[in-house]
């Protein structure tokens, strides 16, 4: 099965793993290492901006952890998680109407390792995976080592359509699905309350499994609070959260809910793939929303990211030219441009990074399996972010990038 | 391929991969849960002692990392490892005689991190891994999901033979060895001078992998400092060691040092994995070693538990019935005993446990593939830990322990 032959890669010299075939790197995260240039204007990230994180809070919440815990906080800890901050994070996720249990939450380093460990316990070759199109690109990184069947659900301004969800299950009811009905990455999409009713209508009638990422819940600067499939069906819905947005991304501390059955199997993948999450730092990030301190934050967090994606999406309808749509998102992070049919994104992405602008290009949020390599998907798409650039940045790299823009359509 | 029926755990109500068939929980982790209970003194773990941890540093240490990068502590940072820590566990590695690059240190969380990117990348179903007789239960929790297939090392006081390692490459000359050739988990044993040069040279015969893990390195009682594999075939070793033995356990810091053509492929692996590790514990560790504090806790810690080493080999020589045996060890965590033939370690320990006194079955420390179930291989042994307890604790578990011993064989 193993040959130097058979792998892509015909410099190595050892025979790697026939999983490393469908390792993606990161097309952000490679793009990320050349952005260190004066005068780029990013909008290609996913990253809180700086003035979201409570810096000055930290010696404080050290303090208190060793006054608390003593030298615990420095020791080996329970693969589940520590347990005051999986009881911090399950009572949230009650006041949201989640009927969560602290014993039910496994605390992950960031949610892609919650993505790690249900891919371990779910995935075999051809596992039929149903994923929202376009779909989060840190998950298909996540999921494609395990060389799934992925199926691309097809979606509307809502997200997945329920008939698409139930086309899958029909064919698989024994099928996973991974969605984001809030403020999506990367099309900043929401599901409404009628369109959440009708999903989990569809989950309900089959013995399959959805995987519910829910990165930007706290961030919303319009609209509702929107009930989670997870509330709807708690027996067929993983709930997935992260303190990435409204915390500390460097910290890596995300969390996933799962049902009873489940729980177990995602302890022990994770014993084997890091034995448990920083203790230090979950002990701080209990600290911080226990001592009412998110609480406190995250309404100064949501001014700042509304005023830029109001920036943002100004500067979208004065510059952009007539034949591109883009998304008008309540929450999140990202707003998802698409060109006419003949726009290629990836070309322009080169002339762009010349002009100092950057954004990630559509195609790096579909999974790339064989039958989809012609349809190139996403082609004529790309992602932006707007929470990380300041608004004047906003402005400015708004107007050279449809410059850019202008240019590439010139040339076609 | 994927069915309820199939698998082992009947009341699930989904299936799950293949892989969870070969998940093992952990048996220690498993016990540790029961072990808080008053009087219980353990000798079960792999805990640091606490007065190994340099917990008064912790907020000077914070406090110059927040002057030193800022908010940029708390950001997103590269899956590679924070720059300044790869250099400073470089010029250790060097130090050590280990030709070792920063561009080729990947951070982890902890080394179980390195574990699980290394089998991701490196096993199919099948293919050969070697591991010593005993070996790291750890190592094993992280490779058992991806299905390899074991082949056990022959072991004599050194670890591994050369005629084992040689017998295993010549029938698989691109097979991979797990070795731990210094103080290793759970025999205590150290290769010489002379056995890391015969294993050296049967590497540099074969296209051949070696997983060189050497989380005690610096934990050494007595008798010198050893070469490590990496410094003589840096180009078939991966060396991995921890910050866990001699910062904080709890932070969860890990590294490994790959060979060129590997790197980029753990890269990948971990960020789908993980996206990176803890950018604020990274650099707090940078601030430890760099500040020159590692250096100064160092001959402290060694100096505690050179203390409890010594105490618990006296006490086992004082109390353990003559038929058993127990590894005398220069450095490390562990002593390792053997029993006579008849000796059951499972039943023993549930006796032990009513006593208040904990250990691990030898039995763990076995990969458990089908051909070897019925050998019940480590059946007769058990592992102690000598960093955690006091000398007082180590006198008084040790005592009570060899009574447990004496009615066990009584019952025989």
């Amino acid at each position: 099965m193993r040959s130097l032959q058979e792998h892509p890669m015909m410099s190595c010299p050892f025979p790697l793993s026939i999983r490393t075939q469908n390792m993606r790197g990161s097309a952000i995260r490679e793009m990320l290492k050349q952005l260190d240039v004066p005068g780029m204007i990013s909008f290609a990230g996913g990253n809180p901006a700086p003035e979201s994180f409570p810096t000055q809070l930290f010696a404080g919440l050290q303090q208190r952890v060793f006054e608390r815990y003593g030298h615990k906080a420095l020791q080996y800890s329970a693969t589940e998680g520590f347990a005051p901050l999986r009881e911090a994070i399950a009572e949230r996720l009650r006041a949201q109407g989640i009927p969560a249990d602290a014993n039910r939450i496994l605390i992950t380093n960031g949610s892609q390792g919650a993505l790690d460990a249900l891919s371990k316990v779910l995935l075999d070759v051809d596992t039929p995976l149903g994923v929202e199109s376009p779909t989060y690109l840190g998950a298909l990184q996540s999921f494609s080592p395990y060389q799934p069947n992925f199926i691309t659900l097809e979606t509307d301004d809502e997200g997945a359509t329920p008939q698409s969800l139930r086309a899958l299950f029909s064919e698989h009811p024994h099928g996973i699905a991974y969605l984001m009905p809030t403020f999506q990455n990367p099309s900043g999409r929401m599901a409404g309350l009628t369109r959440r009713c009708e999903l989990a209508q569809v989950i309900e009638e089959y013995p399959c499994l959805v995987i519910e990422d829910e990165p930007y819940h706290s961030l919303r600067y319009e609209s509702d609070e929107q009930i989670a499939l997870a509330s709807l069906c708690p027996d067929r819905v993983v709930y997935m959260g992260t303190l990435s947005k409204v915390f500390a991304p460097g910290l890596r501390l995300g969390f996933c809910l799962a049902p009873e059955w489940l729980f177990p199997w995602l302890v022990k993948a994770k014993q084997g793939t890091d034995l448990h999450t920083s203790t230090l730092s979950q002990a701080m990030a209990a600290e911080y929303i226990q001592g009412g301190f998110l609480d406190e934050q995250l309404p100064k967090t949501i001014a700042i990211y509304r005023s830029r994606r109001n920036a943002m999406l100004d500067a979208l309808s004065q510059f952009l030219p007539m034949d591109f749509q883009f998304t008008r998102p309540h929450g999140g992070m990202f707003i998802w441009v698409e060109g006419p049919k003949s726009f290629d994104a990836e070309a322009c992405l080169q002339k762009a990074l010349l002009a100092k602008v950057a954004f990630v290009v559509g195609s790096a949020f579909y999974p790339n399996h064989p039958s989809q390599l012609n349809a190139q998907m996403g082609r004529n798409c790309f992602r932006l972010n707007f929470t990380m650039p300041t608004e004047s940045q906003i402005f400015e790299g708004i107007r050279k990038l449809t410059q850019v823009l202008g240019i590439c359509a010139d040339s076609q």
